[in-house]
């Protein structure tokens, strides 16, 4: 039989959603390639229509979408971008959500919640991902959610690195805002060569029997500089409340790092007034000029992003850029 | 061995998402009971939080949601009320969604185009619904999308009933606004008693071949009474250029039927300005008192449903409410 | 670790039925290649029995079917063979159906019906299908019948550059012999120039309130050429009655054209009878010697498959043949 | 909240197509039920329509199809008609297939062969197939490739208690056709009392070294009555050249049984004209007149299939209609 | 047409594997019925056979299986009767495995480590369990690893009923023995009245620079009863540690509380020695007289699983059970 | 756009769960490759851990894993390190099963019974395996218990081969040792030469009537060396028994062969002192020093599945290293 051969070939693609065009574009950058050119736009009802003007046939294609609010209708149109492309006959659509949605609902709570992070692993299967890539996932047990490869990248040695650099003189101790923070704050600690601990919890002072509940933290933080550290900042009140906690309790100084900011109203104003020396975040989320203030740090995780991208198309290792953690 | 039965029973939920209470409220009246009481909330970002405060272990449920803008919360909203319920053991959960999401989105117009239609289907599928029940979908193949039982309603025949009161001394002529219809105005055409047919269309007029394109009627309209008929209107701006067009063609007055008001803006402004007699719609999405005005007259969807809804809980037949074709 | 490393490499197979063996060799022809040999026989009881004489592992496959009568075969048939290609390690199959089966009952028209070409799709994927692709789809929707690519191809233009030839001097009307195709006549009086439209209708004439109910024509097609089109004709029944009735109301000449010609009996007979000047055609199904006439043409697919195929091998566009539109 | 509540109810339908309607008759007549009354005719190109004339909505559907010659169309018929139920809202749907579809494709014998009778059990789940009713699977392996359960009939002890009477008087062995049923033949003989077993082999005799290849029986059958046993009867070309080797090797008679009377010509003239006393088969397969003769006896499955229909119906044990066995 | 109708009734069956059969008699016992008759045995290569001896046709089957060592042999004779429950037609399936297997491999700690979590999750999905339902979950996270209902039900409270009564005149301070438990110990906190948090951890302690890393404890427990709480309680290391740096820190007493009681050696002789006042764990896992111990406390897990087992068969709430928790 | 492109490119990955290591370095030196370093181990309680220490990205991965006691932990962790692989992004995972689990568990041989042979395919399947490869399965038919590709080698040709050289000048009869095998003797015959067969079964002997039940054989095989033939040798309580059987009846010699020597305790003993002249086996499962004696000739696999996984990888054929029958 006459047989027609061609020699395989792989192309990457990198496509974005309407979300955060600064962060596609610094990606792109760093990648030395250029965005999918994409029609996108709403119709009046709200319905989204996306359309690629390049044909994606056989393409390894890389989906960023960020998830600021309103964060339905950019899950929707990631969605519907997968979609496309499936249908288009791309060969494998990773979608690269930096900020995972619905992350905080990653377990039923009370009877009768929702499981909202599986369901977001079921919506993007079914719309026809074959990969997942994020970036410091609420709880790694996300991963689990969806049923084939996540790659989980991590900010917190961007943030630090950078931090490490500021406290160089400080006696250091690593605070978990809440009890549900303990071990995150753990692996901090070892990244600051080895900070003692704390936490802020509500609780009675034992010290002081016959006073009512209130925040207290509970490890050594006098006279230290406090590393406040989360994962995201919503619209951080919790946090700031505790920069107020650890000031009262004798702290010398506290720097917030965390990785993912929401910034919802009021959390602007919160920060900023909130006393704390500096606030660390990354641009996993875009971040509007309104939302900026003179203690904030934003340190780009596009750098992070498009090496975890080079490393999963050249079939390399995503594990070697984390020490083996990813 | 020792047995513990028990006698089978079954029990009707009915629950509804927060984008049309209205309605939902109107068919738990007509099936006598009352809506499942669901906290539901936005957080600061936009995520939505669900729960309902009665247990749905065994229940089967229908879970209506109403979608105008902004579409895709309404959707997401939809989509995790299933998980939740799933989660929690519902035995059956039926979507009824009356204006099924991104219905014109139902085929590839163009190369790398989505079929969302489709994606919703798949993903209401993902997220647990074991059923979808709708009223006139854009398309009837969009039943053929979903890889399970569809009660496809229909508002043509309350629609009809009302327009036959009003035209019963008129020589009426049903036309689509445009030859994608022409179908549909054909099935009006026999409601109406064996009304002839007309569309609008853009094109040359033959019998003056030196003038340019424009929008011309197919058919005969002159000194008739137009029935301009449509399953939806968006932004309203084609049909009420139709209705320019069949007035300057000699018609002697235009009445619009159309199932779902989607009535984005300006809609309301363009109808209420277009020169028809009567613009009749039904309430499958909720109008707001700024939409309203003098001209248009909205019909209950709800006695349909609600009586849908009971055929289905009692394995009766929807079929039979229309005449054989649901 | 020693690796084992191979430069990737694909190859194309085409393989056939047993349906239309013409057209299969026709397209490997355009290709430059040849028919993967197939062993396929049925047994006494009408099973099928198939196994490829050589190895398919690792190939690109697109498996041609044809689906003339009887059609309930030819689909087993191809479904064996994906069965048997998927179980014997193909890398990717296509089944190519020219003629997709069941297109017409796309929708349930009445309660209880079957949704058979959502059903076709289904069978396709479970016997381990990847992609289908089909030539003028009945309805575009059943794209969205399949949970995967779909290379919809388009025979009209093919069509419509022979008419043109044809009708170079006259005045064209296009016509639908029915409501449900005036959208695609629209498409058609494009390719076309912008020629008028009109469709053939059961009504009561408007002008004569007291004749009975017969075939009418809206539009018009007074002493002009009209191009009667439709996707496929069966027994031909629909379409020579409507030449009738546009010859009745005037018109000066009528060409038909359509994709798929089934020509179910007395389509033949019918349609050299009919009174229309040239009826083109596609050879998408068989059309064996005794059903041709004097006044048919019949255009090839195969270069238009032939092209498909290679673009879809070589990671191209089928979109760019169809101008944006595949 | 109020709750609308109704006692659970269920409610058997006997659904057939039209490959055997006596079959079904009979079946109805034991159940004391009557068909569901189904509109199904063939389109002039084969495809088939079907429509249940009433409501299947929330029904225990049992959808009886036979499947001889031409097998293709009554598998496609039934699909269709589990689609068209599936998508009606049936409650639950037993395929019944008495003669189970490609049984004897239930593995590769070679490289690249299909694997019809798994592919056959996965387009039955794809139509929407709750569970599979069969009577004598051509090997027992068949119920691994279905994904659910199913009732596996035997016909056996039937035949055998109608051969038992027949040769109370004779000393019996029972013999398989070739090397393939001895496994069966064996739970024949303790059936029939503890016979003795051989079987029709190509062999050369080691007893007469020079003589060329032939067909052989191995096992003590001369001067015996021969119960030769298969589960189907296809061409009759096998069983009849059995027949004339046990004669030749000295049995005293031969008594032919099978489940399955496939009958494809020439058996009917082949059996008749065998040299065996009896044929005994079963009507899971209709038996048109002409293919009836003197020496065959046809029992009746009928009681079977309605006795197991009842018993998963009533939630009874099909198992215990055959000692533990199905 | 005649129908054959059947009230509906539901049966609930209870079922066991081999592994705690002390459990699932004193189950039954709760539940006033009796264990399925199942014929369970090894093959001599360790292939595990399972049958019952009744029918579970229809039935509502809560299968239990307990998951000590040898734990792969456990689950894979619990997926085997899962398999055979399905293909015996039981209508529903709820595995109840009170200690999750794999719970501890919820996550990938580092790069290409599997989550066998979630893997059973799959496992349990492929044999055909339609819910779980489970105790005191590793992370709660793991509910959302199934893709269907999950009832969680805790043990905390009965351990926490027991101890509180234990501790009513001591002040009383919850510790976790690393830092991931510090949330629920929180939990413990509330359950206990309001009492303070502490942690074990390893660290610098801050208040004497020069000292190397050891194990120190967080928060205050100086001249208090320390509660140490855990999910499981494997080979004991860590928590007989932790309760010796307690002791060393200054600890009154210690009491240790755990839902699932592994006790891989050398756990008893630790725990027994381990100077603690008591130790309380649930028999979700069997002990063998030989791991009891004098300061062991024994709770039966039993009527929470009775109890929790009825509401679902009921249609009742699990949620109930818990205030709102499961 | 500017396009990131990379050259195709595949590499072979041999991986070995820690049943049979000896049989995994074979095959890999075979392949001229390592092994795929990989950290394997148990938990207190069972679990199993593993974690590949290089990166798997992309790769093409045989998983060889052997089924020797106990089975269940081979099984599962075979399962983990499908997930493992899965989840680090391993292009095509191929389970290599020499000796396939569970494989006599293919069908219900009562009600009730599970299939756990399909339950196993659906588990791999589960896990994330896209392909198998086995050898000399119990059944043909248990290849389409997995929907996929199975690879299926045979041990015959290799086995056969040793024993035609052994028995050159003899004259042979190939013997079943039940009625289950006669159709894999009739195989084992063609390959021998046209030997003659016969098999062992429980019977009344005809010749003498008044004798009770006893195993008898069916077949001539006064004088001639026997090769007695199975699958799989268990406890070997049938095969050394059959070696009595055909030694009473006048056999000259018996020589034993099977493929899986799974020998379970008393297996080796009985064996040894059966009376046999020979057993072959092949080392699908590892044999124990202590489970060898004099008369044991154990064959190599390694060279077969080498080969096989060679021609995977390269896109060969499989079929043609057994003339066409794999």
């Amino acid at each position: 039989m006459d047989e027609i051969r061609l020699s395989g070939e792989k192309t990457l693609v990198l496509a974005s959603g309407r979300a955060h065009p600064e962060l596609a574009e610094e990606i792109a950058k760093e990648l030395g390639t250029e965005l999918l050119p994409i029609s996108a736009y709403d119709f009046a009802n709200g319905e989204i229509y996306v359309r690629s003007s390049e044909s994606v046939r056989g393409k390894d294609i890389f989906l960023l979408q960020s998830h600021p609010a309103p964060m339905n209708n950019w899950l929707m149109e990631q969605l519907i971008m997968v979609d496309s492309m499936k249908r288009a006959s791309a060969k494998r659509i990773t979608v690269v959500s930096p900020f995972y949605p619905y992350a905080r609902q990653d377990k039923k709570g009370r009877g009768r919640e929702p499981i909202s992070a599986r369901l977001v692993a079921d919506l993007y299967k079914a719309a026809g991902a074959d990969r997942i890539m994020s970036v410091d996932l609420h709880t790694a047990q996300i991963q689990g959610f969806f049923n084939g490869p996540v790659d989980h990248l991590f900010a917190v040695p961007l943030l630090a690195d950078h931090i490490r650099a500021r406290v160089a003189d400080d006696e250091v101790t690593v605070v978990s805002p809440d009890t549900g923070r303990v071990r995150v704050a753990e692996q901090w600690a070892e990244r600051l060569g080895g900070a003692p601990l704390a936490f802020v919890h509500k609780t009675r002072d034992v010290t002081q029997p016959n006073k009512a509940v209130s925040k207290q933290v509970v490890g050594h933080i006098e006279g230290r500089t406090c590393v406040l550290i989360d994962d995201m900042i919503d619209t951080g009140g919790t946090i700031s409340g505790a920069v107020q906690v650890l000031k009262d309790a004798g702290a010398k100084d506290v720097i917030i790092a965390a990785t993912h900011a929401v910034f919802s109203d009021p959390a602007a104003e919160r920060l900023a007034n909130c006393g704390a020396r500096e606030i660390v975040v990354t641009n996993t989320l875009p971040i509007p000029e309104d939302k900026r203030f003179e203690t904030l740090t934003v340190l780009s995780i596009a750098p992070i992003l498009a090496r975890a991208i080079k490393e999963v198309f050249t079939d390399g290792s995503v594990t070697s850029l984390f020490d083996g953690h990813a």
